[in-house]
């Protein structure tokens, strides 16, 4: 898979294998899961789940753009021995989602805060919301967005560096350069619904 | 997955979710592989590579100590929906390894350089081979005993950080404290055997 | 200095030895220079730059709280040789300098942004500004305010990480655990005034 | 000084501005020390040094290659107001060296270990000496040496990493490129001497 991104034509924002395992591991991705993910971008994301979720699961996967959703389509065909669980759809999760009994859903769009509503609806009790973001004022207000819904849980922020070594013979180091950002991981648990007021003493956490 | 592995009790080196991610995609874990694991240690990567490759998968988990396979099997019992696919076997894979035409090895050991020849025996053309080591001396000895072997090609090593943020609704910053390291994750591809004195132009990489 | 800040008793943040340097050399603190500092707080700030000026240097070091000076005065009374060019001032520069002609301004104050309009007034032309925050958005707010301003030059934020290792006989590795974060450090230099519509090329760097 | 350093011509291995910090901070160059450097390279760390110390110091900078001396007293002489407190002296300490009462020894060599018996003599007690090395092995053999020498104590290695930021008006986020290794600072402090047996309990850190 790490091979394979990194040799896949860059169209959209590319998510690199570091974070590809992330999105995997972060967002629980299990085999039979049902996913939803938005966008499809060039793939690379919908191919890492639809390999994890298996013949047994399946994926929705949704773009605003007819050209990218052709992309993707083909990259996943070129690569995956089976895309019968994988549909691609054109539409606007900000406005609303189709599906629900959702197990999980990936966000790879630049304002994920228009699919928290939707998502709290969707999401089965217990399910993850993941969100994959490049600056800090998103990932701010996506976490406020969430936590004021009241129907989410566990509402956690990483990033993840990757930092190439060295190795020859007579000499072992770090790489002497790296990539220094990609994006941030926001990740949510949908809990059983409270109401809000019930939310003042999770709130704020400290370290 | 990453829920589950930080409740799993500590009985070996437990591997963090961010490597458990890492090792997935850069070991590119597929639906179907057959996989050879050792050792099964707490069954946390059993556990993650039998979801990745799913039911038509294998996974062959091998541990020198009986307590260590119970142990991982009482796991992967626990966690995944069917482990007809998995086999945890007692035995030294120092010594040799009893399968061949694996698709991905995958070594938690402290000296996997003993295990160098008999992955390039057991493995496919273009088989993964995949290392977590906790120390810079043992990847420098792995890495060269992979170099000279001249069976494996593309033998790199990376280390992943994971670095938390706090996101309140009037402060952002990365938390204060962060795990400063857990292993090093060193690839290398099986390729079509060639003699050793063609490899000198590979060896040494710059950067 | 760095033994010394590790000893000192912790009254207000202390900064740590890796930030302490980079004041040094980011704020590009030279012998002789004319340098106002705020707030005082453990002192440990003042003395790594009144030792980075010298006798021939002067610190002008501002703080809001009488109890804070006192012990930032003790600390630099036990640990400097000479304390004849250091002076504390009770103050809120948040209200104004009564300063000028100064070489260096360096700020460990939550709302540095209320210190800009004073400092474009009392910094020599080529003078550094140099702020010390924990969070992204006083980052975030103090940059829009020092572009807006448009006297200032050059406005840079960089954070540094200081990764211990741990190297025995047998084994190394860098340490298991780190400090995940201090500070941001947000640098600008003052330039010849411009009117601000000359700003409109300058604003968004891009990387 | 950071400004500067980028600046200045390539010659030899240019120490980063994070590292010329992290070098007086951890090296505690204070003023008035008598400070022992080799090799002078480019002058970067002399002209770092000889500030520090201020007039009342001392810089002995050593250098095997006359060319290196010539262009790091030409880079001195152009930034420094004053070098009468600073001399460069060709000569190879690894063969020893004729000064003594030392405060600081800063070595940016790639064989360091062939100094410490010599700094062991040269150095005052509680004298720090500093060494900053490209890679690991270098690290290991140093420490190695350091703790057998059993004049030396709180022997202790860190790297520093620099992250640069991105802050415009509509996104904060860290830069996508940065540095990912220039070298690790091991420092040590002289004790009063000890026989060597007496180090078994000192020897091995762990975390």
């Amino acid at each position: 898979m790490a091979d394979f991104t990194r040799q896949m034509p860059r169209i959209a924002t590319v998510v690199y294998p570091k974070d590809l395992g992330a999105i995997l591991i972060f967002g629980d991705i299990f085999p039979g899961a049902m996913v939803l993910e938005a966008g499809s971008g060039s793939g690379a994301v919908t191919i890492a789940l639809a390999r994890a979720v298996g013949d047994g699961g399946q994926i929705i996967s949704y773009d605003l753009r007819e050209d990218m959703i052709k992309r993707a389509r083909a990259n996943a065909d070129a690569l995956l021995p089976n895309t019968s669980h994988v549909t691609f759809k054109l539409g606007d999760v900000y406005q609303g989602l189709e599906e629900n009994e959702l197990d999980r859903i990936i966000l790879d769009l630049p304002e994920p805060w228009h699919v928290v509503p939707h998502a709290a609806e969707a999401l089965v009790p217990g399910g993850v919301f993941l969100s994959f973001l490049p600056t800090v004022m998103q990932v701010h207000d996506l976490t406020q967005t969430l936590r004021s819904q009241g129907t989410f849980d566990i509402i956690e922020t990483v990033e993840i560096l990757l930092r190439p070594w060295s190795v020859t013979s007579r000499s072992i180091r770090p790489a002497q350069r790296m990539v220094g950002h990609t994006g941030f991981i926001t990740t949510a648990r949908r809990c059983s619904r409270r109401s809000p007021q019930n939310d003042i003493n999770v709130a704020e956490p400290t370290d």
